[in-house]
């Protein structure tokens, strides 16, 4: 069994991480932080646990942490860098839900997040955790940067394609819909049930905080150009679709695709490639740690449309995390996350 | 004063016509038709209407057309050629909501729709009513064809762009995402509370019946590619957004374009071009007949982002209907259409 | 035409009579008080009313009173005393949706809201202004306290059974049901639609500020004991229902009972009893003045479940306030407030 | 390990039971019947367990008896009677989650169901499942009929009070409210998304087929009355509130009556008692088989609200279905049934 403590336990990721270790063979949640909210029943901070057998809440520098085995950092980005480097002198892994170690390059985490990088000197070797593509790096890393949440749905979506050649350069647009809850646990009016209940709408349009990150992995792969990037807002709480439009290169044809979006996630117990004419709904990955993916025809000859949905909480952020935390420790990685999606 | 009828009163564009004609001070509602719900009192068939002084429904073929000038067809598409042919042969105008003149080739409409037109000697005549590029062929017009929710949204978004030559060919990709009235009120599973509600997803990809019609109106106006088109199913009783990716031409900027579009919209009532930085929201014209436009800089330089939205049952259906009927007797456009939106 | 100050025009309250007094034939909005939002543009603060033709928000000290006929106060309980005091020494009319006049016992009120009343001498005459109940007192009234949402549903359901004896004393049981926009437009985190969103509960139990409100005036009609009333939080935008339990007193049959309703609401033109059979549905009187009443048989002989929706923003606010303002001034009651409500 | 069927798989609660068996350490899922689904992937007919390894869908008929040990009836009422009484003949047990067992008395049945019941035979010993008052006779029962949802959530809520003689006699008032999912996973009208969002309705006034269910029970434990019980339906996918309206005998305070429950429910793990001043909610319990009830103290005095919430399709119906199999076989009562609820 290993000890885990989870930083930031107020927000909505840390109590998904929470949510999911409870049912995880091998984990035992030993401490939890909440600096606003320190030294509460956790069931006080999210009455869906009342009853569960949790630690208190602590204060963040309150943990002790000679007893804990791997940290979740569910904090909010900026805040945490000082004390995941405190942690990981101390704990054997570090997985990072936030956004502070997911850009490698310190000046461009700077320019986006608006602040220099504290902790710049573990940049070089985190591994970027989107986990279909980095098992291989993850056996035994000790920081683990998950991705963000469109970029996971984004990526799964693009990454096989982008490997493979099949898509021009200069011509990807991603066009993405979220729940609320990606949003995060915050009293803001922009949050509010009738603000967002019943409408829709875009958001952060050519600017968000995300793209940088998709362009980054991308590049890794073979794409090199900017993207477009539009995220909306969706009166849902759980769930996000993206919906990419790709330029197919030579004469790639979309049966091939999926062909080979099936092949690629053919041992991935978590994505799934639907048949032809089987388009994926957020509401039937709800809680749970799956990615579905339809490759599609576009009218427009020599395009596809590929259209990826995931749980935002989960897929998109804490249930990654602990997929992640698996493949560190060599261990089967559905371990905690073997949940059937809540529909409805 | 005219009388109007309402053929396909049953349906949520047939009660949104209802709704705005009850305050047009020109306008005398004096048939109501459904079917399916003939001899019934309106108010049992749209609880909303209970109390209101509204006729009683009757079968479409017992309504008295010597008695009507107008006709407001909300039937579903394909059921009512022969009644609106029959009608141009009583009354001085119909105002079509349906589908079914709105492609000018029989053709294309067979292939669309999946059955030949049986009334093709309107088509050539019968105008186009996206009211801000038809208002030239509205005045006396006897048959308008109100365009569908998509293309009204997307259209708005991207025919003053067209017209100017902004943006190159082959390269328009059109995102859009509406309310579940778009899909009528019809007692589906997929329309089912629990299998909507908390959740979103693609339909239609790459074959939506939308698709050509907006093509059609496109290459009118110098677009003459096919376009990508993927709609989405948002958990919201109305609304609609169009968010379109273009490709800008030759060396005009993002703020040029923003201009050209506050410009050509300028005098228009029911279109607002927002100002940089501002994104629209479809709660924002819920329940009211306006567009509202934004002009965005995309993240990849020389593309724009132009985002539409209106309320699919009011600009997008009826409320377009009205402001097309006001038209087409030289009245002001507004007429019955002054309503603010009903937020929250 | 008469001149309006709308005080508090940032909350929801605020913006409904915004929006109803936009289609008023004869009250012309002069000026919105909106002090955490002065000298802005209304349609900054409410996106909906973006590009209609309406005055700057001001300071609430900074609106010049002289040029005002009618103040309608929309500011949140207790903090409106003064500023309706002083408005009193000027302008014709106050009609205050708030709490602060509700309540006709100082003392009661400082129990009640938590402070002491700084206006008490306004308070002897007042007019309580549940319509259908004020008419006589409403002509020429200069300060109207419209009542609570929750009172103004629950009292057009038991007022015209208390008036008529029909209802044994202790035995008032009143469950109750609203919409999120109830609670106001405050950033916090028990309004986060997250945390509000496709779920429901109980608050205040045993102790809204209604309660005293409701009691004082069946107190007035002759139901002299103490309530039950329970609110409960339902994940919708608008929208009020108040299920009344009641005991019937002598041999009152529940048709009787039904009958002497439709014979007391027969000439209220926002009041409709229903048929036998039929219950009302709050969103079919969304964005409506209307109140709708159904007297329905209990399983228990004897006892009478009375059912009663509104739209807690209008007829539980500010529609109520404008028909209250209409019987000050001898015009028709209905003047503004003619809409259709907006069904889906 | 036991081998289980399900039958009436297409529906939701069979849905809700293939979710829950999934996780189950015991059971083994061998046959799910879906006569109108009949052969199809249950990934057809529930996407969100596409993947999952399930068998096909059969014909009721079809499945092989001789192969199951226990079967979890989820048909709709009176369509399972004559496939239950064959199963009974080959199988160990049947957990029936229908209306068909609950009424004990087949005239009362016939009343209220609207057809006489074809297999009265089996009335007599089956066991009413409400599992925390039936522990004594689950063990080793071969037909349980599990509790309708509002019963359930009622119950709990009462039954501890009325075995104590807590509650004077005439006068319980239970006004409820449910999530759409009751209603079953139906195409109809009155089920479309437009027609149910953003808005709440009552139903069945007087007359709810639970209600003499309720009466069955309450009188078993002393309560001899008939009740009131009001059902309204809400926007939500899930969820139960029953708000119990209950007059105190005696001299009890609510203080000793929230005691009497703590006491009473201490040892059941799926039913916990709040503290004073706590509120249930039913997005808490989502997707778990709690129930949660508080014991409130009423303005009026001498009176209490007892309110209790649970996940309609979980300890309203599969979970406590399951929780009841897990009794009859002598296994702990949480086997597959420890989930934390999902929230958001």
């Amino acid at each position: 069994m290993k000890n885990a403590a989870i930083f930031g336990a107020s927000g909505y990721t840390g109590a998904e991480a929470v949510r999911l270790l409870l049912s995880h063979p091998n984990i035992r949640i030993k401490a939890l932080s909440a600096n606003r909210h320190a030294d509460e029943d956790y069931g006080d901070v999210f009455a869906n646990f009342a009853g569960q057998d949790l630690p208190r809440t602590q204060a963040i520098d309150d943990i002790d942490l000679l007893d804990i085995d791997v940290v979740f950092s569910c904090l909010p980005h900026s805040t945490g860098q000082a004390a995941i480097a405190k942690a990981l002198g101390h704990v054997d892994t570090v997985i990072d839900v936030s956004a502070d170690f997911r850009l490698s390059d310190p000046a461009l985490f700077e320019q986006v997040y608006g602040a220099p990088h504290s902790q710049p000197q573990f940049l070089k070797d985190r591994v970027y955790g989107l986990t279909e593509f980095a098992r291989d790096s993850l056996l035994g890393a000790r920081l683990v940067a998950c991705p963000g949440c469109f970029p996971t749905c984004a990526l799964l979506a693009l990454l096989p394609g982008v490997q493979a050649g099949a898509f021009t350069q200069s011509t990807l647009i991603i066009d993405a819909k979220t729940g609320v809850t990606g949003a995060g646990r915050k009293a803001t009016l922009g949050l509010h049930f009738s603000e967002v209940s019943d409408g829709a709408h875009a958001y952060a349009i050519g600017n968000h905080r995300h793209a940088p990150e998709m362009e980054q992995e991308l590049s890794r792969y073979g794409y090199a150009s900017p993207i477009s990037f539009t995220p909306h807002l969706v009166p849902m709480n759980r769930g996000m679709i993206a919906t990419c439009y790709v330029e197919l290169s030579g004469d790639t044809s979309v049966n091939q695709l999926r062909a080979l979006y099936a092949d690629r996630y053919t041992n991935d117990p978590f994505v799934h490639v639907l048949a032809e004419g089987d388009i994926p709904q957020t509401r039937h990955v709800r809680g749970s740690n799956q990615a579905r993916i339809a490759v599609c025809a576009d009218r427009v000859l020599g395009r596809a449309i590929i259209i990826s949905v995931i749980d935002n909480l989960t897929k998109g952020s804490s249930g990654q995390a602990i997929q992640n935390y698996n493949l560190t420790q060599g261990w089967d990685e559905t371990l905690g996350l073997e949940t059937t999606a809540l529909f409805p």
